[in-house]
Parts: structure tokens; C-alpha cells; sequence
């Protein structure tokens, strides 16, 4: 994860509920405060929303992201209708993109495209919102796209995927089990569902060698019963983003502002980790003043690639403080947040 | 798994034995019953059959299958002997292919072909298998190909092998475990293979976008003992091929007609998976018979993808019911069999 | 594993450590005795010697190469300085490679190049090789090459990396887990860096497929403590050696002369797996010379693969005792190593 592109936290929420406050999620998402503001805001369209209710849900997003997206510390990527396999879906994918990019252009940082098919599928994708951007009068490639990994064609070309997230507009993929493990045929026949390591281990070397992020899948256990009381389940999905976490995937998929808090803190670097880059990162300055010629700190020579990986821990300490400065301050010690904020970052 | 490819049961029976009755298992598949009866039945005349049988494991096939294949409710398509690295094999699988070819043509489904190595070797196998047809008057495409994926050149062009099948007569992957680990210079240390689930989890991929079946490896642990006792391991076989349905690979691999009886039955819907998806056809056809625009069934709208998906469940019956219908009829309680087989399955 | 290429063990020593003799390890690895003597010795000068010393490790290199190397058993391949990402890596790793080949390279066996990525940037590894070999007026070909496999591009072009290397100097690809997991983002949150299963796989895969060599990690918890006591990690280290010899990695990482003792014994044929190859080929070799047709072995046809597989594992036993005689002196009975060093080997 490089700190432009910071995603601890892709949060779907539903577009258009059954309520008489059919926005209700929407502006919850957009308004939430603390470790409940996902660093990704996704409005959901597609399966989160009831068929009958699409046409409200763009609605709502059109009428309620020019009053809180302003605000919003996150970045706004509405999930639109997209499936390789139906050109129905594509063309509603297309005026939803359209309508948005000319309404709320302003307010959206991009579009997340589910049920991708193999490259062209995605060129085509991506095209869509090419021109949507256009249309609107927005800077070119001021949009990012995002897409669902869930079909077996797209995990199929993922390398060229990758190699094509390398040098456009798609910044991210998000895996998606559910869908994935329907079409390749998988069955629950014991209430588990795979976790398919190996597409998770390849969605994080082909994201890496592309320099784009990789974001794991929803966890829908979100609630456990024991004697007859429902509690949240923390502990599994601390489990599962602790495992994305350890495999590199840079980002978690949010159901709900818990899990949101949740996730936000794990992949956020921790206490000792920042303490160790600070501390390297200062000592490597020093030794630049004194003008030694290599710099070796600890017993280790900290070259490019080195100060690079410890630059990057202090970077993304900064690119939440910048953008969430409650989360920092409540995370880390004062004096260490200050450090983090001033240290000078810069190799040669 | 589509239904016009059900391969539940993959079950190999050596053409020849050293026995008074040398046919003896090949007849015996070829005239199995009920739930024993195997989708596609394989008169094995690669590693089944004694090298100084092969003659009489090819002259068992021509002499049986006009007899036993007319009644028989499956397919057969006998496994030949093939080797991308040995070219006497090749031309022995070559004159079994055009000799069965000509002689039982009529009664054959396809060949299995083992051991075949990168995408260049398949084709091969697919040009033999076509000239063969040609030479012996046969259809065009009639025969169907499935081969064994157990060397490393092919493990390496499994994505290439699978966009050649999606147009082409090859039909099914079958994964060939024990070959596989003695070319890659596994060693059974504790007595244990590997499962290898990154090329199970690439195979159940690369065929469902293909469209293709996909068959897991053989269990020879047929039998255990215990204080004395000898048993047959019916644990150990439905645990290997319940992984196999989670996962998405269409069927499992038979070396007994028990092991036959119990695969078949795992990859049937279960009784619960049927209902549901009769729920959501039925719901579907009566909105779609009341003019409602958008068809929402307990509020899940149902797009075409969604109703491939619970057709095919229904489809996947309806095949087995007509090629077994003492299983169906075993399996399925009566009225909900009926719906099954009654229910209109038309999108449109 | 072919025996042309014995790689049961790839022991890396720093080639200058901040002591007296700076060359301590270095010599000692080249003139290690018994199951202490690597097949493959690796002097480091990447990360293995400090950023302060690498000057004179290469100097410790040349100096004590012509002394010990004529007598060392095992092959002598330097790892060097290389990075796909640092154009001052690889000067300098193209310096060490010029100097190492021109005043020593009759005394070494190749080069080991660290942290390529893509495709063409091994090709310009081996073009570096290359070019040294020329200035230094070596036979063409004669200096190999292995890579550590620890970056996400690199791991993205494995497949294109392997058929490199079935037609170039190229023979072993090296499993880096720390470098790689750093490279993809990952955290060891629970202290345990993932084992990266996948990546193991493909490797065992297209190594076996281009006919190189594969070899495992380090593992680098060298000890254990418990209750005061600290003692070698006999278990962990084998369990990892014994894992990778299942899976069909040929052979392990060493960083120490223990370690080095137990890879050169895991990955031995064992008495048992001798025993049963010599069988096999003694039966094969009494029928050939009998006149039998198709030759079978305890109702097994011996065909050429077949053949090759027992072969190979007895040409493995003749390579060990032809460059460490006392490894197979203590290891096998003498009288089942006699019949491994005389049996005729000729399938034809």
C-alpha cells in the first residue's frame, strides 16, 4: 500500500434501504466519526440495494454527496451494476456512471466495478467511465475504478489485469468470494465457504509488481449467538483481517461501522512498528548530517530500498493523520505522533 | 457443471485383468446398477491394465462394448496410453484410438488421454482422436476428448489448455495426482502426498471459465484396517470428494463401485439445494406470469445469472433422471422430484 | 533433481564478518568435512556481509578461493549485489561479477543474483555472467546462474523465468520468503511470516517443467531456549527440509554447518527408496538380458519414464559418493552402495 493510495477500509454501505429514510446507511457512512470513517465510502448500487429500488438509490447519492462528501475525510467510490456475462447490466452500469460523473462528478473519487470478465471486459470498464469523465467535463483520469475480483474469466487474466492497473485508471481490486465461489461451482456443504488462498496470494504479488491495492472480501458472520445471547463478532473478523493483513493485502472490506473501527486500527501501522521506522528514518538523517558515507544504522546499511519501506510506515502514519487526525491522535502516543509528523523524509 | 456434461462419477475399470475372465471389471461397470452406476465409465487401458495385456485390454473393449454399451446409462470413453515424453506411447495410443475408433465407433463417447504435456502435445491428442473419427466415418466432433493433468508442462499451460477446450472437443480435466508428484520429485515422506491445492484451486478456475468439467484425482486408500477388522473407507473417500464439491470441481474420480455410489450421490443436489432453487424458478415463473417488471423472489431479485444458477440445479436433476432414474427416484422424495421435472425453466 | 545438478544444500556464508579473520566463515564453509560439506557453497557478499565490509568480502573471495576451492567437494557460486529496482545494486553487482570471473573464475561454478524482477531483467543478469566470462576468457557457458526468487515481478513472470532457463545458464531458482513478504506489504502480526504455499508450488511446478533445480528458503530460528536452556533447532529446521522434499523441491537453504548435516541427509534417497530402485533396475536389466519382451518388475511394466525415475534415484547415490564419498559411507550399508555404484544403468 503506498500512502497515496491509503485503503485500510473499503465500507459498502446501501444506497437505498426499504425505510422511510431510504438514504438512511448512505449518511451514516457519510457522517461517521472517529475509527467508524472508512478511509473508502462505497455507496452500493448493486447488490446491496433491492432491484426495485436502483433507481432511488442513484437518486440518493446524487442528492445527499454535494452536502456531506465535502466533509467526508474519506474518498467516494459508488459500486455501480457491471457483469461480463450480461450486456443488461453493463448498459444500466454505464448510465448509472454517466448520471453520477455529470451530477455529483465533484464529489466522486471514482467508481467500483463489480463482475468484471477478462481484460478487454475491463478496458471496457474502464472506458465507460472514460468517457462518463469527459461528458462531464472532469480533469482526464480524475476518476479512479476500482473492480470485485469474483469471476473465474477475471481471476483467469489477473496478471494482465494487474499489468493494466499499472498504467491507468484502475487503482485497486477488491476480492469477491461470494460470487467467485457461485460461479466456479463451489458448494457450502458445511456452512464454510474456501477461502481461496491461492487467489488471495496471487490477487497480493500481482497487486505489488503493479503498484495498486489489493482489498480483501466482505465477512458476513458479522453477529455470534451464545445461550441465547447475539453478540458482535470481533474475533472473527480481527482473524480475517489479521490474515489479509500477513499476506500483504492492503485493505479490508466493511459491513459495518464495528468492523470499519476494526480494520481501520489493523492496518494502521502499530505502536512498536512505527517506533521502529522513526527510528531508523532518524538515525539515517543523522548520519547524512555527519556525512558519513555509508549509513548504517544498527548494524544494518540502509539503502533505497530500505529507507523506503520505513518512509512508507511513516508516510501512511501521515496520510491518516491528514485525513484522520482523531484516529492518529487516539492511536499513538503524542510525542511519537509528533515525530512521525516532522521527521524529514527524503532520501538523497 | 453443466448439464449436459455430467461427469458425477469418473470411473475407471481395467480393460483387462489376469483373470479366466479377463473382462470381468470392464463388464462389471458396463452392467452396474443404481447408484453404483458411474457418468462416464473408463476402460482403463493405460496403468489398469498389465503391459503384456494391452492387446487383450483393447480386444476386451471391441468384443464388450457392442453387447453392454447400448443398455448402459453413462458415457465411455476408454483411457488409451499416451506420454508427451515418449513417442512409442503415442503411437500406441494412436492405434488404439483408430482401432476403437473404427471397430466400436458407434459406442464410445470419447477417450481419455493421460499424460500429455504442453498445449502443443494436447492438440496432438485432439488431431489423433480427430483423424481417427474421420477415418472411421464417424460425425464430426463425436467423440469428446478428457485428459489427465499429472506432468508440469501442462500444470504450466493449464490456462492455455482450458481457452484451447472452450473450443475444441476436449471436455475434461482430470487431475492425475500420483504421476504428478513423481514428476515433480515429490517424495512421500510420511507417507503422505500433497493435495496440492494451488493446481486444484487454478483447475476448478481455468475450467469454469472454459466451460468445462473438471475431475479431482483418485483415492486409493480404498480399504482400512482396524484391530483386525478390515473395513472399507468410506470416510476417507466422501471427505476427499466433499472437498472436491466445495471447491468446484465437478466430480470425483472411482476406483470401486462403492466409491462410484457415494460420489454420485455428493454431487446430486442435495434435497435442501433442490428446493430452494424450485422456490426461486417457480416464484419466478408466476411473477413473470402476473406481468411484475423486475422479479423479485424473498426479495433477491432474479436476473438471468442468478436463474442460470438455480436452473441449472433443476437441470442437473432433470440429466441425472435421465440417465438414472433409480437414482432420482431413491434420492428425491416423489412430489418434489415431479416439480423438478415439470417446472418450465425458460428465462425469457 | 537431476544428479548433473546436486543441489540437496545452498549454504550461504558471509564472505567477510567484522573479526580478526574477517574470512572465518568463508573458510570454514570451504573446508567443511562429511555431511558439513554443502553441495553448493554460497560466499555472500550481498546480504549476508555488512555495507562496510563488502569490499573486502570480495577480496576474502579471491584470496582464499585458489587455496581451498581445487579441494572443495561442492560447487562455489557467490552471491553478488543485484536489485530490479537500484541501478546501483546492479553496477555494483556487474563490478564483483567482472572481478570474481576474471581473476577467479576457473575456481567458481556461477554466480547467485538476488532480487530480479521481470524476465528482462534476468536475461540482463545472465548477459552480465555472460559478458564477465568473455573479458575473462572462460568457455562460453561455463559460469552458472541461480536467482533468489523474493519479488512480486518476479514471481508474476515464474513461468517465463523457467523457459528461460530450459535453453540458458540459468539452473536453480532460490526461494527468498523475507525479502518477498516485504516486498508484497505483509506484517507478522503473530510473529509468523506466511509460508507462501502458492508460491512454493508454481516453483516445484516450472522448475521441474525447464529440468532446473529448486531450492527452499532459510529458516533462521537456528535455536530454541527453553527453561534456560538453549539448544540447535534440530525439529523445526527438519520439518520445513522434510515439507520441501514432499512437495518436490530438490533442495534447502542452509545457514549453518548443523543445517547443512541434516538437508544433505533429508534429501538423500533413503536405504528403502534405494533398496526398491536397485531392485527395479536389477530385475529390469536380469529380463533384458533374458530376451523378455515388455519388461515387467513385480507385475509393474519398467517403461522408459519408469526406468528413468528408478535411474535417477541411483545416479543421485553415485553423484553424492562421487563428490562426498564419506556421506555415502556412513549413510548406506556397504553392500546395497556397491550395487548403486556398479549396476548397469542403460535402458537400451
Amino acid at each position: 500500500m503506498t500512502a497515496t493510495r491509503l485503503c485500510r477500509t473499503f465500507q459498502t454501505a446501501p444506497a437505498a434501504v426499504p425505510r422511510d429514510d431510504s438514504a438512511k446507511f448512505l449518511v451514516s457512512g457519510l457522517t461517521s466519526e472517529g475509527f467508524q470513517t472508512p478511509d473508502w465510502l462505497v455507496p452500493d448500487i448493486e447488490d446491496g440495494t433491492a432491484p426495485s429500488m436502483k433507481a432511488e438509490a442513484v437518486d440518493n447519492v446524487v442528492e445527499h454527496l454535494p452536502e456531506h462528501a465535502p466533509d467526508f475525510a474519506g474518498r467516494v467510490l459508488p459500486r455501480v451494476e457491471w457483469a461480463y456475462d450480461d450486456a443488461t447490466f453493463r448498459e444500466r452500469g454505464r448510465e448509472q456512471i454517466d448520471r453520477l460523473a455529470t451530477e455529483v462528478g465533484d464529489h466522486l473519487d471514482g467508481f467500483v466495478v463489480p463482475k468484471v470478465g477478462r481484460l478487454d471486459d475491463v478496458r471496457d470498464a474502464a472506458g465507460a467511465i472514460a468517457e462518463a469523465e469527459r461528458d462531464a467535463g472532469l480533469a482526464d483520469g480524475v476518476l479512479d475504478m476500482a473492480i470485485i475480483l469474483e469471476t473465474a474469466p477475471a481471476r483467469s487474466d489477473l496478471r494482465e489485469i494487474c499489468a493494466f492497473a499499472a498504467d491507468s485508471r484502475l487503482s485497486a481490486l477488491v476480492f469477491g468470494p461470494v460470487d467467485y465461489t457461485a460461479e466456479l461451482g463451489g458448494r457450502a456443504l458445511d456452512g464454510e465457504r474456501p477461502r481461496w488462498d491461492g487467489l488471495l496470494e496471487a490477487l497480493s504479488n500481482e497487486t505489488s509488481a503493479a503498484g495498486v491495492a489489493a482489498i480483501g472480501g466482505p465477512f458476513d458472520q458479522l453477529f455470534c449467538e451464545r445461550a441465547g445471547v447475539t453478540y458482535y463478532n470481533a474475533a472473527g473478523y480481527a482473524d480475517q483481517v489479521e490474515h489479509e493483513a500477513t499476506i500483504g493485502i492492503d485493505g479490508s472490506w466493511s459491513l459495518h461501522p464495528k468492523q470499519t473501527s476494526q480494520a481501520n486500527r489493523i492496518h494502521m501501522p502499530r505502536t512498536d512498528e512505527l517506533t521502529e521506522a522513526l527510528g531508523k528514518v532518524e538515525a539515517f538523517n543523522e548520519a547524512k548530517r555527519e556525512g558519513t558515507g555509508a549509513v548504517v544504522v544498527d548494524g544494518q546499511m540502509v539503502d533505497e530500498a530500505t529507507y523506503k519501506n520505513f518512509a512508507n510506515t511513516v508516510e501512511t502514519v501521515r496520510a491518516v493523520d491528514e485525513t484522520h487526525p482523531t484516529q492518529t491522535a487516539q492511536y499513538y502516543e503524542a510525542g511519537l505522533l509528533e515525530r512521525a509528523l516532522s521527521v524529514e523524509l527524503r532520501f538523497n
